[in-house]
């Protein structure tokens, strides 16, 4: 089978592999549909992560192929989404619904690897939801969303507690901000602030709900905010960026008593503990519990309650990898699916 | 009048002051009954924060002795319990809760004093909360505790959730630590874990309810608790330090999903993004917003169910004060309290 493989940073290629096998009796076999580049895929093609012969793509849906003994969830034939981070969905953690910090928590993207034909799913029946039936082709990118952009989002969204009579404010119109902005209309929160300087992200952000749009960064964002919360700040923040000027803006905007939820990958972040104690806030955050919300995910696309798969503006065939990853890196696109 | 100045931090003296005088309609002039000395008081004291002719002090219990002209809520002859921060309890971040944060904000020990014979407290109707009557002389001690070092541990096991079936570690055993251990029994916690090296503290968290003490710090203090919890972490988790080691110690010891209440002065602390963001926790901190807690707690106190007095280890006249700052940098005395 195809795979792809980060030589190291900026190095990308498609090379053919061995096909997974049932190691563990709790393992699937997923023949996968469809994949994406993730914007966190990017942190390694730019070297701000190490990238040494690395397996990418943590992304997924597709068909099970094959089954270990024990898994009982799914069934060969199913269509599947699955979460980016393997759960078994009993332990006491992934009870209390945080399945991304399962004890037998493992990333797809450390070793797994979901671009590329076919992929190895441990905990199958803790990490994968099957859908009703199988899809028709349009809900496929929607449903390729769910398994981490739009649950990533969607996370960011439920953290902030966004909800009724809420100002909720995102900062970062990537994939996940945009998912965030989605969320929160859906949330019922009454007035959504994106912040953004791209203009079809914007769009696209007042697409999926949003009712303001702020260009301003850092704190000229925080002050922007604030004048439009009659000087108080939002009573939800969204961090979907994983910066310090992203980070310090989220918590700048959120409120005294507010939420900020926090899903960008922190990278060289280091928040002053004195800024977080003046500014009084909750914080949640972290990589996102996706297997939480994936149920509730897919009921809202098989109904077309929700169209995420918008998200993706350019798709392209598994072997043209490479270009998707340059065109997401130059920021010629949000978001890339590879087809297979 | 007294009152006690820091000249620079280690010179504390008992000085004669011009008495305060109403200056907003909403100012309450409260003779004092007793006051004490903050484990915060520390910073300045140690050189850790500036110190330049300071007034000290920021709790206080007392009888109001003037009203201006607004003030309904408290009437000149009533026993006063008030917040180190002022708020006017009428905004929207009051309403919701955060008193600590609201748009009149002012912090008691920034300029008004209550190390002294007399203060003036802005803001008095929603600041101070009057007793049900005159307190016997044997509740003083803990009235006082209520007006910061009660509230803001019982603010912290609030943020970090406590209650029925949860696991709460409190990492710090000065006297908010203690209140914590205190905040966490109320609040029906099944296990209490007080992190503490010294005998006479350890004595007094199983006194108000620790179920299990751990001497160990830093990572030996998050793998002791992990010990203790299934490996998972505890539920609840208080920090009530305030230094980087203790900072660390909390989010190591926080279970994924869990929650981390910190409510000690962060100093030269940074938390490192990427840790947060693994640990997968909820945080909420800050000045705590005693305000919210302070008829309860004042019900709890007067009907003698708590005895949070009992904190204070060593009493001294006003006088005195510079011996009582001694006394608790050199640890001789987790908390002191003066009389007037």
């Amino acid at each position: 089978m195809r795979g792809v493989v980060m030589h190291e940073p900026g190095d990308v290629r498609v090379e053919e592999r061995d096909d997974p096998e049932i190691v563990e009796p709790t393992d699937a076999i997923v023949k996968l549909t469809a994949t994406c580049i993730c914007g966190s895929d990017l942190w390694p093609y730019r070297g701000v992560e190490p990238a040494d012969h690395v397996l990418m793509g943590h992304e997924y849906v597709g068909v099970v192929e094959e089954v270990g003994s024990q898994v009982t969830n799914v069934k060969v034939g199913d269509f599947v989404v699955g979460s980016f981070v393997i759960s078994d969905n009993t332990c006491e953690i992934c009870r209390s619904g945080y399945q991304s910090g399962c004890v037998h928590r493992e990333f797809v993207h450390a070793g797994i690897g979901t671009q590329a034909d076919k992929a190895r799913i441990p905990y199958a029946d803790g990490t994968l939801v099957a859908t009703p039936g199988q899809p028709d082709p349009e809900l496929i990118p929607s449903l390729l969303a769910a398994s981490d952009v739009l649950g990533t989002g969607w996370y960011g969204a439920v953290a902030a507690e966004a909800g009724p009579g809420k100002t909720v404010a995102v900062v970062g119109d990537g994939a996940v901000g945009l998912m965030a902005v989605l969320a929160a209309k859906q949330l019922g929160a009454e007035r959504i602030i994106a912040m953004s300087r791209h203009p079809e992200r914007q769009e696209l952000a007042r697409f999926y709900g949003a009712t303001d749009i702020i260009e301003e960064r850092g704190d000229a964002g925080v002050e922007k905010i604030k004048e439009l919360t009659g000087g108080l700040g939002a009573h939800s923040v969204v961090e979907a960026v994983g910066t310090q000027e992203a980070v310090m803006q989220a918590i700048g905007a959120t409120r005294p008593g507010g939420h900020m939820g926090f899903v960008g990958v922190s990278h060289d972040v280091k928040v002053p503990g004195i800024e977080l104690f003046f500014a009084g806030i909750h914080t949640e955050g972290g990589p996102a519990p996706v297997r939480r919300f994936l149920p509730d995910l897919i009921r809202l696309i098989w109904d077309r309650k929700i169209d995420p798969g918008k998200v993706f503006d350019l798709t392209l065939p598994l072997d043209q990898a490479a270009e998707g990853y340059k065109a997401m890196d130059e920021r010629r696109a949000t978001k890339v699916l590879l087809t297979l």
